[in-house]
């Protein structure tokens, strides 16, 4: 996951602040009531590259909440009595009984990013350290608990601009306060993002709020527990099994949302930008067929946002043989048969290979979501199956690119329109391409939460504005010479 | 899991074989008949040190079963097509559909363990392939594919037998074969016990099978694979949620009926072995004191085993300072209102310091299992959850050696008796002891899954007969020095 997609620079005034809290508060106190008579804890993971916002964010939940249930612990410098034991003996003693809230400073995830920042022990120790990880979350899970974890993230411009300001955050000078991010800013994201991915799974994902606002952040946060903690007090206290919990998603920045649609390119200055790019890629092919790097294009967008005219562009200037275009349909009876993502498995390219998926695995997230056509437990689970395919074929060295082409409502229904004039595109449109638009919303919540939970270095995804179809274009263009220029670069 | 308990060579004879076969065939004829309506697939994961077996074996299941609806895959040296694509491509595509039956030879597990033989790639990239491995596995099991894993084994002394003999095993000469196995067994084997250990789950436990007698390799499996199915067919086809699927345990080795209780010692060889073990731990314990290596002792064992009086006569010689006893009765409120983990974790000694467990963390799949006391889904995953604490308690450097002090039913009587003859020991002996008797069936079965589960190099089970109390405490007194003395090496 990127920290970047949530970079949004959202801001609450005082106002809306003032307003919303007292409505809030009476909601926690009373939800922390109903908890002590609950069969589970809560345990709260706050951690983050803003250790300041963390700090204050605990204090203002401890004014929010009943502080007499709260256990908080701020984990610092280990103890003598901590050091003794293995690693997670600290994590396990803080842990807190069921019905009260936990609070995790920093905890078991500042733990591992700072050991990987810091090059502490070894590849494999940390290895190691991260499959515990996994096995102590899961472990809570399966036994009740009500695990929330968040991370709380500046911008690295923000980060620049405090320490420019000269103005040292509290805890910048101390080796298990925040000197890791306050000296390492670059590396400390990224082993953050490494470690926020690695851990973010459908019963335990990861909540990113971005810290620049802090009246955004603390009631960002609040909200977060609020509505989890209700969510929980609501359905059955004492599950079948550990899978009957219900798990909420984390809600996405509004990706879709800051797209800026007015991007346009005079026909002039598409067709000279046009030739230069498709030459660059035209090379790259070569170079990539030459040197055997595998190239995936995966494209996604709404109905009419000129997915094929850019797949178009990007194979014009390839060789027959160099590429192949695979459209995804409903599965056939065969591909329902399996998993998934067995029919992706099986269209991957060769290695010097380009294959371009029109539609892709992330159907499992979009359509089968929206229309119901998967359960919740099986798209939930998508993500962190979705990054583990990529994850495999960017380990072996592929190229991969993910485009979602962006156009607006009213934008859609002028190109329908414009279809049914037009005979040869006259097929293209029927009535369910009428009906999705009835669901506009769920699908945009829908790609707004794809985009923030599979998104990643190695495979990221392209939000491209899309309601001028020459800027689309030479967007996808631009970023799929990127794509493989970085592929062979790590070639 | 230590491969080592599954080496019981148990023979099925002709006759037997003969006998068992016409109803077995068809009732596997009749299941997987049944299977093709069922709205799920099966895979069966056929690995092992015995190459020759597994080859037999599928063998062997292709004429039991009707081969008109299995596919059968055995990965050999990749194909072209699979060299050019990531690792788990293949896998991928020999996946069956729902309704069929996909055997996969050797596949991912030998694949991994042979790497870690032959040092291929980097310890990263393994560490990453055994990330792929278990999410591959997770979403087969969650997409509702009945996974059964079979590792078909051979004592080190079978495979010296055979090598000795002359004979090489087909596949041998091949580097994808066997020759891993045929040229560095005991390298192969440690490889093997670890990768079993990382990637046996609650959902996916792998079936270890003895290969030495053919027969019985081949009814075990046949009968296996049946059980699943049958149970599988019999549930609900359509499961709420992946989490909904029954699991069942594999048989463990019946541990307890190997053990040989007429081990008997006299008073005079005890005295003067006893003294000589005592000093032995005395000076072990002043070393573990200096080099600060912490101790784990964990005691289980039936009723009157004898527990108490072999932990006298370890702590005996030890100064006060130095150790401590830990007594586990039922959990206090508190300790109830955790995860069951939480109260041993709490009680874990510093470094230098032993802490010896009066009953411990295993009564999570002893009594609470044999009582009802916790969920089928809760002991069933505490396999894993235990491995995980153990392994991160010998990774901080600690010893750790654990007992199942074993007697049998007519011993266990004349104990209680002679305590209700003994007033200060009468308080030793409840109606619940009596109770207790009457599953003593149930605790063995528990006793043996326990023992094959959670057996490894760096924390071994030691099943002590203990009829002859004076032979239990010095075979207790000997393996705590070996645990001393094996992390001590280690530190």
């Amino acid at each position: 996951m990127k920290l970047e997609s949530f970079e949004l620079g959202t801001k609450i005034g005082k106002e809306e602040y003032a307003e919303a809290l007292p409505e809030l508060r009476v909601a926690l106190l009373n939800a922390q009531f109903d908890l002590r008579k609950a069969g589970f804890s809560v345990v709260l993971l706050l951690a983050g590259d803003d250790y300041q916002g963390v700090d204050e964010l605990v204090d203002v939940l401890h004014e929010w909440l009943d502080a007499r249930y709260i256990d908080t612990e701020v984990f610092l410098r280990p103890t003598d009595v901590e050091r003794e034991r293995p690693l997670f003996f600290r994590y396990w003693q803080a842990l807190p009984p069921r019905g009260r809230v936990g609070i995790h400073v920093g905890g078991w995830a500042v733990g591992a990013v700072r050991a990987e920042v810091l090059d502490e022990g070894t590849p494999e120790s940390r290895a190691q350290t991260l499959r515990h990880v996994s096995g102590f979350e899961r472990g809570l899970v399966e036994d009740g608990t009500l695990l929330l974890k968040v991370w709380v993230h500046l911008s690295p411009k923000e980060h620049a601009r405090r320490r420019k300001s000269g103005k040292r955050p509290a805890g910048a000078e101390d080796e298990e306060g925040s000197r890791w991010v306050w000296e390492q800013p670059a590396e400390a994201l990224r082993a953050a993002e490494d470690f926020i991915e690695k851990t973010d799974t459908a019963s335990a994902p990861w909540w990113i709020v971005e810290g620049t606002n802090d009246r955004h952040r603390n009631l960002t946060v609040a909200r977060a527990l609020l509505e989890a903690l209700e969510g929980r007090l609501g359905s059955a206290s004492e599950p079948e099994s550990s899978a009957g919990l219900a798990v909420r998603l984390p809600p996405a920045p509004d990706v879709l949302g800051n797209v800026d649609l007015r991007a346009e390119l005079s026909r002039k200055e598409y067709r000279s930008q046009l030739d230069d790019l498709q030459d660059r890629v035209r090379k790259l092919a070569i170079e990539a067929r030459e040197r055997r790097v595998a190239t995936v294009l995966a494209f996604e967008g709404w109905d009419a946002a000129g997915k094929g005219g850019c797949i178009r562009r990007i194979t014009r200037p390839l060789e027959a043989r160099d590429y192949r275009v695979v459209p995804i349909a409903a599965p056939s009876e065969l591909e329902q048969a399996h998993h998934y993502l067995w029919r992706f498995w099986r269209e991957l390219p060769a290695r010097g290979r380009i294959v371009v998926f029109d539609r892709s695995w992330y159907g499992r997230v979009l359509v089968e979501r929206v229309e119901g056509l998967a359960r919740d437990d099986e798209w939930l689970r998508a993500y962190e199956e979705i990054r583990d395919f990529e994850e495999q074929l960017t380990e072996s060295g592929a190229a991969l690119a993910k485009f979602w082409l962006h156009i607006d409502p009213d934008e859609q229904l002028r190109r329908f329109r414009a279809r049914e004039q037009t005979p040869y595109k006259k097929y293209k449109i029927t009535d369910e391409d009428y009906r999705n638009r009835d669901r506009w919303d769920d699908y945009a919540a829908a790609v707004n939460d794809m985009v923030a939970r599979t998104s990643s270095d190695s495979a990221p995804w392209h939000v491209v504005a899309a309601n001028d179809k020459r800027h689309a274009r030479l967007r996808v263009l631009e970023e799929t010479c990127n794509a493989l220029e970085s592929a062979l670069a790590r070639a």
